[in-house]
């Protein structure tokens, strides 16, 4: 497997166009639309909130009932959620304005929103957005780079990968892009995140693969606690490599996992990098856990602490808030076990806490570790073998800036 | 019953005295010492973090295997957690320093400590600081007061009230005092809290009535979601009022509970609009829901949310986040049913969404009622008849100053 240049655009058969519709924002791009030359299978992930946008409805019932697709239209600004039985008109809408567009069949049209909740889809703009972008479609990376900013909202940047690997002496070509920076507190899925690729498989394999590694990658991520009304992956194959299909765990399907994990890895830590306001990354490793789930468990309520997150914001090692943050996440643990430590790649490894006690450790080294661009906290609770890593963000006045004035 | 002055030394036979002992403060009191002229009896609810600081689990042993109690020692600055046997010794040194002063016995002393978790405390200061206070001891109100500030840590100013009540023709007085404004998020008890009462009363029943009480004040109170490691309130009883002593759930019992309920709100509430960095008090009612525990997990998810909470500080009324926080706190329940409202006292109600829909509302008088010291957030989920209210905070620049250099 290797990494290539790109992202939604990648792999064979994938175009992509952004428009500026005008939706809520102005003088920006603030649609994309992702399409595909054949139709693909396609699997999803959505959120876990009982509160649920219309597109996250609407799309559901595509992915469990159809199972095949062959576009996606995302706009960014405002959510369509809280938005009642209109909301769901909306998306037909939408869906179907693409469709005739495309010339496909309107229950093969993706749709996803992100942004203000409670407003409504302002339709006019939305279907003028859809006719401005079909003649733009496009298979160059810069297409995919384009659709990719289109869907920010608070994001500072965009979010794309591609990577390819080998299956059957075949070439394909697993590309994505993803958004998300606040509410963002992913429970079986996520913010925004379209995966593309040509590889050819069985639908019940590519949502099973697809189900399987959020787990580890888009559910590791917290940036505030809030877990959105909107969360959607999405993950569309075509076929276009050539590759034998596959039908069965076999080792090509393994090929095919590694890399969705390397792709979703990415994509979930440029998200919590990007968190609303933050200046850095953080990473939380529990290790020699007695189960995952209890690794799980105890590496979000680190990554989720406000008070660990101001103290990464301030490059205080005032490691006691990790310890309460292990003790409240309501799994049973022996503190007087736990050794605690932190650790960025240029300087180092520092043990702050050894079988529950805080140790007397250099206040220097400590400051200059957490003051990294991306600094990890590694919790040994020494019960078994299990880990698990989470990817959260400092807590700072730019979230407060951000998060107090968002709809002005 | 009917409110009057002071705190902590207004029951009959309580007496408090504070020092500024130097422990991690300087130049301010930073250590408090309750003392009762006869043995009480004692009731107390504790942290359920896993990780428990030493005079949690040195407390919890008093209550539990002695059930009776003199004094309390209270050190502010130090916390005396994840501190190993060492922090045990302390706890014991200091129970034996002031029973000695005080001619107890050393398991009839209370102590408690906030702070600094993972430092360890300096025995030498405490040992004079309990010198000190000996002759200081005094049942004046205002030595009530100093030591309610004492106890302060991050917060901006002290807690404490009192109350009279009634009991089988004799004034029975019940006062309390309590800290908290950062690591708040009590979950079956809370921060620093001491209740004392002249009241008689059978142990159990007063162990029961706090237990119950708590449930519905203090652990309906959330800072910023961290529970901390030293959550303890002691209520202690030494019988002066002379009372016919309680010993069933008579008329006596319900009258000595709702002045409880009135002590223990007034402080819960206290604290959340003391919260770190705090600008307003913010109240989440949970109304109709189907039943107790249901209504009690919504409120609190949403006074909770890093997002509800930057809103009310942003006096903006962007009520699609309170959906959202209702949707994913866990509970079951139908959004297309939820009608939300503001409301303030000066500016009175305005409704914001109906049937789970954000309708046209005034954005002018939801910034007036979003602007109000103390602002309440309603949640109508018409499925039944049960309620809950929850206090919380905004969430704001001063929360990260505070939490980002906290050691310093």
């Amino acid at each position: 497997m290797e990494r290539i240049d790109g992202g939604v655009t990648a792999a064979q058969g994938f175009q992509a166009a952004c428009a500026a519709a005008g939706i809520k924002y102005e003088k920006r791009v603030d649609m994309a639309m992702l399409y595909s030359t054949v139709p693909c299978i396609c699997a999803g992930t959505f959120t876990t909130n009982i509160v649920k946008a219309a597109p996250v409805v609407w799309d559901q019932k595509i992915v469990k009932e159809v199972g095949s697709a062959q576009a996606v239209v995302v706009n960014a600004g405002i959510a369509n959620a809280c938005t009642g039985s209109e909301g769901m008109k909306c998306c037909e809408e939408t869906a179907r304005a693409a469709a005739e567009e495309l010339s496909i069949s309107a229950d093969t049209v993706l749709v996803a929103s992100t942004g203000v909740i409670g407003m409504g889809l302002p339709m006019e703009k939305i279907k003028a957005g859809i006719r401005m972008m079909k003649p733009l479609l496009c298979d160059t990376i810069e297409a995919g780079t384009a659709a990719s900013k289109a869907i920010m909202t608070t994001d500072t940047h965009n979010k794309e990968i591609a990577v390819s690997f080998t299956v059957g002496g075949k070439t394909v070509t697993l590309g994505g892009m993803c958004k998300g920076s606040g509410m963002i507190h992913p429970n079986m899925c996520t913010m925004l995140g379209f995966l593309t690729t040509d590889l050819a498989i069985d639908r019940e394999l590519l949502q099973e693969a697809l189900s399987e590694d959020i787990k580890d990658t888009f559910n590791m991520v917290t940036v505030d606690g809030d877990t959105s009304t909107n969360d959607t992956v999405l993950l569309l194959a075509n076929g276009l490599a050539g590759n034998p299909k596959i039908t069965e765990k076999n080792q090509d399907y393994y090929e095919f996992v590694k890399a969705l994990r390397t792709v979703d890895e990415f994509l979930a830590k440029s998200m919590a990098a990007d968190g609303e306001g933050a200046t850095k990354l953080f990473e939380v490793n529990v290790i020699h856990a007695q189960d995952k789930a209890q690794a799980v468990t105890l590496a979000k309520s680190v990554a989720s602490s406000s008070l660990v997150k101001t103290m990464v914001y301030g490059n205080d090692a005032n490691c006691g808030r990790i310890f309460c943050a292990m003790g409240y996440s309501g799994e049973q643990f022996d503190p007087k076990k736990v050794d605690l430590y932190i650790e960025s790649k240029e300087k180092g490894k520092l043990k702050l806490a050894e079988n529950g006690m805080v140790l007397k450790f250099s206040e220097e080294l400590a400051k200059e570790i957490l003051s990294a661009k991306e600094v990890t906290a590694i919790a040994d609770v020494k019960a078994g073998d299990a880990c698990a890593t989470a990817w959260g963000c400092d807590l700072t006045h730019g979230y407060i800036d951000i998060n107090a004035d968002y709809r002005s």
